[in-house]
């Protein structure tokens, strides 16, 4: 089992500057994310959009921030466990026991939540039935796939993960048809000159349609797909990789042992404590008196978190308030003394 | 009397990024500044002194980042009031006039406090008796001097700006001398050409030493130099600039109808309001529950701050959490629409 001083579950910017402001309190943590990566919706939802509110920074894109924050943490070496999401807290004997849904176990003395909106989960293919072939013939996992040397397979959507899949995928299996539904892909020239190859080679169809069923007791054995022409289709496919882009899933505090107010984290905003001792909630996940869902906001709520995790470890001593540009202390936990 | 929607006093780095959140709100504001440029004690103390702790921003120079708060706020072209202090505030007809130390007069509908440590005031020379020529033989301030055509001028000081002003006043001076007490002045190459130049043309002198004494009835007629040899010297001299820097002058509330918690002014950390209704404090000069003296908590401050006299002018109205990425509005306000 990983033992640090603090866990953070969520690695959206709040998450980020969390472990960043405990590490100018010297303390450890780890990051467990929902996604592959970090940066949270800044990463997930709009990458290439503006934000003009970053105090400091006329204008950065979302993506650009989350690098930035990342970049400004690396300093603390923080650990991150991506692509999974907290099955359940556990309190014992002053610490915390995390479960994560891929199995990981960690202990902290300290947890702070940052999921913001949720865990981003992959959204699901609407086709009747089709949950029966799910981590066996069907696939939502947005990371890199593991699947090689597959026979017949269908990648489905729009997404430029789904254009990737089918690419990656048809290079290394006998047959990949790319079903999408709107009229164009959006693609990168490589893309369509990778396309173009792989379609000559008789390697990868392109389908613009919607999939309408899907056949098989035990195994996948074909899937029916509706046409933009209305016309329908049938597909021989084993294995079929939904690419369908992710969505967050709101978030489940019941087995987690924290009460709610219309699904947020109550807090008390002088140290962002939730009702249960030894846990915090920062950004668009917790709820006081004026709060604002604001990204700025957010880092104010790390920063006194940090503080106030420093102080329940050593309840005795003051917690000074220091300053980068002048502390030794800072500077060397920061690597630039 | 100038009329406008807020008024800020301080325009320091919390100042200047409440100006921008106010300007988001569709608010119009004046910053009251004691110091002749924005930037508070980042420009005036450690311009080029790192801060490595600004969310989204692994390392910038103090002055920069006043420059880039700057920046980001010049859509919003608040009215800056340089080089005066607040005398009066006084409440009349749910509004505030504000009087400052150089005659000017404003109205608004709220105050927001962000003086930080106290306005900076220029360092007094500590020589029995010379304030008896304060103002009229002996000048404090810092700003571009406008004196012009003087005869036999002292200059004291070491720092850039007395340098500077011993250059600009030499050349339209008869004879002028620079006291100063370090041994070596720090100055830039162009700088030290100039000086040369000067001294070459018999305008300037340098004395290395310590103003001992000033004589003269009702005016300045000579000062006695300490060197740092030992020696002492007598200068004739009818005019002395003072250039020791400036330090920041503790807060002075009594006058202004607000109550204070040890020099600071203590404020609800939903709205940052007072005791004294339509008037706000941010940075340094506040406290609350859980208080950090940090620049990025300021900026979550100057934010709710902006939310709640937004709400202040339309009660009845839901004053939503509008986002720069997406909000045509705010984006319009910013003119990148």
């Amino acid at each position: 089992m990983n033992q640090t001083d603090v866990i953070i579950v969520g690695a959206g910017p709040c998450g980020l500057f969390q472990a960043f402001q405990l590490g100018l309190q010297g303390l450890q943590c780890h990051l467990i994310e929902a996604l592959p990566y970090a940066g949270g919706q800044c990463a997930e939802l709009y990458p290439d959009k503006p934000i003009y509110d970053i105090p400091g920074i006329p204008v950065v894109m979302a993506g650009e921030l989350s690098d930035q924050l990342c970049e400004q943490l690396r300093p603390f070496q923080p650990v991150f466990h991506f692509s999974q999401t907290v099955e359940a807290i556990e309190p014992a004997e002053g610490r915390f026991t995390v479960q994560t849904s891929t199995g990981t176990t960690l202990s902290a003395e300290s947890v702070v939540i940052a999921t913001g909106a949720g865990a981003f989960t992959p959204v699901k293919l609407r086709v009747e039935g089709i949950e029966r072939f799910e981590n066996k013939h069907l696939f939502y996992a947005e990371a890199e796939s593991t699947h090689t040397s597959l026979k017949q397979v269908a990648v489905t959507g729009d997404t430029p993960s789904a254009i990737d899949t089918a690419i990656s995928i048809a290079a290394s299996s006998e047959k990949t048809t790319l079903i999408h539904r709107k009229r164009r892909l959006q693609m990168e020239p490589h893309q369509q000159a990778q396309i173009a190859e792989l379609e000559q080679a008789d390697k990868l169809q392109l389908v613009n349609g919607k999939i309408l069923a899907a056949a098989g007791e035990t195994a996948l054995e074909s899937l029916t797909v509706q046409l933009k022409s209305r016309e329908e289709l049938t597909l021989t496919v084993d294995t079929l990789l939904a690419r369908l882009g992710s969505s967050p899933k709101s978030n489940a505090f019941d087995q987690w042992n924290l009460s709610t107010e219309r699904n947020l984290l109550g807090v008390d905003a002088a140290d962002f404590s939730t009702n249960l001792d030894g846990t915090y909630a920062i950004g668009d996940i917790n709820t006081y008196p004026g709060k604002r869902k604001l990204i700025l906001c957010g880092f104010h709520e790390a920063t006194l978190t940090a503080f106030a995790i420093a102080k329940k470890r050593k309840p005795s001593e003051p917690i000074h308030t220091l300053y980068t540009t002048t502390s030794t202390v800072l500077q060397q936990r920061l690597g630039v003394a």
